[in-house]
């Protein structure tokens, strides 16, 4: 039997919605860019309410951008995250983010990582993780983010990666509720 | 800037690999399965030491097999229980295995799930997880596992999803050893 062929590709409009000249400056500036992704997949009805991009870390430059893909690509692993990972790894040519030769990179989200992209992040070499709403954001709309315990934070601190919560919550809140304001599906297992 | 297309592949040996007539009953030889995709995997040198495979749980049929392909496609996503995951949803054409109008689906896999694939298998809608070599068995070799913790698997079966740890375990991690042995990279972030 011939095999699936599995392609993951990004919205049309993300061509054009994104300033990859720019250079994005601190946590707030690049979470704004993640909750802006994550509000333009929602308004073209693209995806669930959740967008990231991944950054060098000093030099502010935008590597690549991920929005979740779930609904309209048939795949429960395409979180932002997930695919701003494969992205960026595809950008640069790597299978991690932290390889010697490149510089250190971050990743900036709408929402903290649920377990499994928490867990995608310690494998993408990214030393950084700096989320806008909450877990408990995401909980109150029934998304399930599975399990993450405060001692999950603390063992990727162990690993190099510190993780950053909190970074225009609000904001980032309220690109979920406009998803469900505007009946979008919470597509749990 | 025009966005990179992500194509994810399973190695060419498996059409022939694999008997998709088969009906595989018990947790043996299903994870049996995921166990001879590992040491393939290894054997043709096309990833990782480790296999998946997706079930329809009640009549044992295949519906999808996943092998670690992080090196090959410079992509840290693709564990092998990720590839199962996204081949099988895409195979029945739905993000959850778990939707109403499916039979139950069930993962098996030559080892633990990561923290990554353990909250990957959340999202999946798969009910029962069988696993053989433990987490143990893999961060003896340094595979960083990530926070999975003993509450992880209550968190799971709270859910509905039972995880079930050991069966074939011994041949297993002997495909884990066998990839150390021909050299294979330990691919951490």
């Amino acid at each position: 039997m011939s095999q699936p062929v599995v392609q993951i590709t990004l919205p049309d409009w993300v061509d054009t919605a994104v300033d990859w000249e720019r250079r994005y400056d601190g946590d707030e500036a690049k979470v704004a860019l993640a909750i802006e992704l994550a509000r333009e997949n929602v308004r073209h009805d693209t995806g669930g309410p959740f967008g990231s991009a991944v950054f060098e870390r000093d030099s502010g430059r935008l590597v690549a951008v991920g929005v979740n893909r779930v609904l309209p690509l048939n795949n429960s692993v395409l979180h932002g995250e997930i695919v701003a990972f494969m992205m960026a790894q595809q950008r640069v040519g790597s299978y991690t983010l932290g390889a010697p030769n490149l510089p250190r990179h971050e990743l900036a989200t709408s929402c903290d990582p649920c377990a499994m992209c928490l867990g995608a992040a310690l494998w993408s070499g990214v030393k950084r993780v700096v989320c806008g709403a909450t877990r408990e954001d995401a909980m109150a709309l029934n998304f399930d983010e599975g399990p993450v315990f405060p001692e999950s934070f603390d063992y990727m601190a162990r690993r190099g990666v510190e993780v950053v919560r909190g970074v225009l919550r609000e904001e980032g809140a309220a690109v979920l509720r406009m998803y469900v304001e505007r009946s979008g599906e919470i597509y749990n297992g």
